[in-house]
C-alpha cells in the first residue's frame, strides 16, 4: 500500500522506505524534512524542474517541511582549475541575486513562505583541512567512481580533477546537517542522493529516502530538457513564447508532456490519450497541453490570449501573407524527424550567409509556429505543416 | 659530466636535472635545498634508511641545506576510517617524542645541528576546506592513480578511502612551501616526489629534482628491508645483535650489502668482489661487512668486541656444548633457500606446541648465528652450517 506521495516517481530507494518514513512521522507527530538542492550558478528553472517541484508541492500540501540547500559554498569557489569557463567563481552578491531569482520562480509552484532556505557555506566555511580529511575518509574511490560520468571520463582518458570527486561528498553531507528524511530530484540526481544516504548511515543516522522523478525530454525530443541544450521552456517565459514552444514539440512527446507538464486530472488525461489513439488530430491535443501550461504559470486570461495570438500570428497569416512559399523537408534533403534549423534556412534563403543566419537566430528573429528559437543548433521534427518566420519578411510553410 | 652527488642513485629525474641545479646554485652563490620527508609514526631507522641518509650526508658535506619535513599533520589525524589499527592518531607529545628519537638516529649519519626541521602542521593547520579544494584541484584522478598501489587496490576491489588519495598531494605541497630543489628518497618514493615536482610546476616554480636511491633487501633476502617484515637491522641496535644479524644474511646479498651498507672505499669493495669470485669463503666477506657496519654505528672498539663475542658465542660453543645436535634442512623436508623458522623448530623440538614456539620467538629467545629473531614469519637460507639457539638449552647446528 504505497502512499500517493510516491506516485509518479521513477525511483524510490529503499523500496517501501517512503511509507516507513511517513508512518514514523505520523507516530512522532512531526513533519518530514524534504531536501531540495539548488546550484546557484543556474537560477533559470524550466518545465523539467517543475516535474520535481510539483512533487515537492504535494509533500508541502501534506504538511511536510521543504528545506532548500543553496550550494553557495562551491558556487563561490567555481572551477579552480580554470578550465571550465562556464563555471567562474560567483560573487556573494551574484549568488544572493540568483537565490532571489530562484525563489521567485519556486513561488510559481511552491508556497515559499513555508520553505526553509539554508546556505551550505554556513557549515563548509567553518571546515578545516583536518575536518575535510575526516569527512571524505568515510567514502571510497570505488563508491565515487560509481558515478558513470566520472568512471567514463577516467576510463576515456578525459581529466577528472580531484576536487570534482569531493563535491558529491559535500552535497551528501548537506543531508547530514539538515537531518533530511527524503531527498527529491531527477533520476540524474540518484548518485548524489545516495551519497547523502551513505553519509547519514556512517554517522548512525537514519538514511534519507531517495525519490527520483522522471526526466522531461526537451522540446526537440532528442534529449532531456536543459538550458545548455536550448531545448527548454522556462517557467518565467512570456505566455506567447511558452505557447508557441509547446506547439513546436514533436507528436512523439505528447503522452510524456500530458503526464509530466500538465495538471489535468488523471481521468481527463486518460480520455485524451484514448481520443488520440482513436484518431483525433495530435495538433488539438497539443493545444490543450499548451493552454494548460500557460494557464499554470500565467493564469487563465494569459492562456486564452496566447492561444488567440498563436492563431492570429500563425494560422491567419497563412491567408494574409501573399508570397507564402511552401517547402518540403524531404525534397530539400532533410529527414523530417530531425531538421537542422540553420541548414534549412540556408537552403530556402540562399542569399544569406550561414554566419548571417546564425546571428539572425541568436537575435530572436526566427520563429517556428510563433515561438522564438534562439539556439543555433536547434533541430526539430516536421510531422505536419509547420510555419517558419525568418527575419521581417520571410514567411514559409514547411511540410514533411 | 654528472656530478659525484648523483653517483649510486637508481633514478634521477629529469635527466641532467641535478647537474643543472648544481650549476644554478653555484651561480647564485646559494646552497641547494634538499628535502627529506619523515613520517613520525615510524621513528625506527634501519640500514635501508641509511642508504638514503648517506646520500644526504654527501649533499650536506658539499654545503647544501637539508630540510626535514616532519609529517605531524597527518600523523595527528591517523587513519580516520578506523580500519587500520596500525595507524591510530598520535598525540602531540608522542609525535614530539618520535621526532626526537628520529633526530637522535639521524645524528648517527648527518650533522643534525645543520639540519632545518619543519613540522607540516605549520601550514596545514591553517588550511580551510576552501583552500583544500583549490589545492587538490590542480591534480587529476589519473595522476593519483598512477601510484600502482592505488590502482591495483581499486582494480582488485580493495577499498581505497578518498582521504588516502589526498595525502600524496599534501606531501607534494610540502615541496612548494620549502622551495625544495632536490627531494631524496628510496625508489618507492618516486611517485610522491613527482607529485611534489608537479605541485611546484603548476605554481610556476622550478620543479625539484627527484633522486631515488636503491632499496636495500632485508636480511632474509626476500623483500625490501622494513620494520613490519621484521627483516631489518636497526641503526641503534646493540653491536652484538647487529653483527649477528649481518652474519645471518644469505650469500646472495653479499654484493648488495657491500655496496649499500658499508663505507669501504670503492677499490677495496672491488677487490673483495674479485676475491669472492676467485673462491674466497663468503663467510669471510660477511665478517668484513659486519665489522664495518658495527664500526660505522658504534665505533671500532665495539666492532672488534662484537666480532669477538660472535666467535665466543657461536664458534666456541660448537666445542663447549656437549649435546649439540646437528640437523639437515633438506632431510627435514625444507628447501635450504627458504627455511621457515617456526616450522623448523617444530620439527626439531616436537615436544613444543606451535603456539609455544611462536611465543618463544616473539620473546627474543631464538637466535640464528647469535642474532635474535623475533619475527614469527622469518624465513632464512642455509648455504653453510648455521647455529640455532632455541630457549635456554636448545643448541643446534643446521646444515643445508
Amino acid at each position: 500500500m504505497e502512499s500517493y506521495l510516491g506516485k509518479g516517481a521513477e525511483i524510490i530507494l529503499p523500496k517501501g522506505g517512503l511509507d516507513e518514513k511517513l508512518i514514523q512521522a505520523k507516530k512522532g507527530g512531526r513533519p518530514l524534512i524534504i531536501k531540495l538542492g539548488f546550484d546557484p550558478t543556474a537560477p533559470d528553472l524550466h518545465l523539467g524542474h517543475a516535474v520535481v517541484l510539483k512533487k515537492l508541492k504535494e509533500f508541502q500540501e501534506a504538511g511536510h517541511r521543504i528545506v532548500v540547500i543553496l550550494g553557495d559554498f562551491t558556487a563561490h569557489i567555481g572551477d579552480p582549475t580554470g578550465k571550465n569557463k562556464a563555471r567562474p567563481p560567483l560573487s556573494k552578491e551574484k549568488i544572493e541575486q540568483n537565490a532571489q531569482t530562484y525563489l521567485a520562480q519556486l513561488s510559481k509552484i511552491l508556497d515559499v513562505t513555508q520553505i526553509e532556505v539554508r546556505y551550505n557555506s554556513e557549515w563548509f566555511d567553518q571546515m578545516s583541512l583536518r575536518d575535510t580529511i575526516q569527512l571524505i575518509s568515510s567514502t571510497t574511490l570505488a563508491q565515487i567512481l560509481e558515478r558513470n560520468d566520472f568512471k567514463q571520463r577516467y576510463q576515456g582518458g578525459i581529466p577528472v580533477s580531484m576536487h570534482e570527486l569531493v563535491y558529491p561528498i559535500l552535497q551528501g553531507y548537506d543531508s547530514v546537517v539538515i537531518d533530511s528524511d527524503v531527498e527529491i530530484g531527477g533520476t540524474d540526481q540518484l548518485f548524489n542522493i545516495q551519497i547523502g544516504r551513505y553519509m547519514q548511515e556512517v554517522r548512525q543516522k537514519v538514511a534519507q529516502v531517495a525519490l527520483c522523478m522522471p526526466l522531461l525530454k526537451g522540446i526537440d525530443g532528442s534529449d532531456k530538457m536543459s538550458k545548455s541544450q536550448g531545448n527548454y521552456i522556462g517557467l518565467t517565459e512570456e505566455p506567447n513564447t511558452m505557447y508557441g514552444k509547446v506547439m513546436s514539440i514533436p507528436d512523439s512527446l505528447l503522452l510524456e508532456y500530458l503526464d509530466l507538464t500538465t495538471n489535468l486530472p488523471k481521468e481527463e488525461r486518460q480520455s485524451l490519450i484514448h481520443e488520440l489513439e482513436g484518431g483525433r488530430n495530435p495538433m488539438e491535443i497539443k493545444k490543450i497541453i499548451a493552454r494548460n501550461i500557460v494557464h499554470q504559470y500565467h493564469g487563465e486570461v494569459a492562456a486564452l490570449a496566447a492561444e488567440e495570438f498563436f492563431y492570429r500570428q500563425i494560422q491567419l497569416r497563412s491567408v494574409e501573407v501573399k508570397d507564402y512559399s511552401q517547402f518540403s523537408a524531404q525534397s530539400l534533403g532533410f529527414l523530417p524527424s530531425s531538421v537542422p534549423l540553420i541548414d534549412l534556412i540556408a537552403a530556402i534563403e540562399p542569399e544569406r550567409s550561414r554566419s548571417q543566419i546564425r546571428t539572425l537566430v541568436k537575435s530572436g528573429a526566427v520563429q517556428i509556429n510563433g515561438g522564438k528559437i534562439v539556439d543555433e543548433h536547434h533541430h526539430f521534427s516536421v510531422s505536419e505543416e509547420i510555419l517558419l518566420k525568418v527575419g521581417k519578411r520571410g514567411y514559409y510553410k514547411l511540410v514533411p
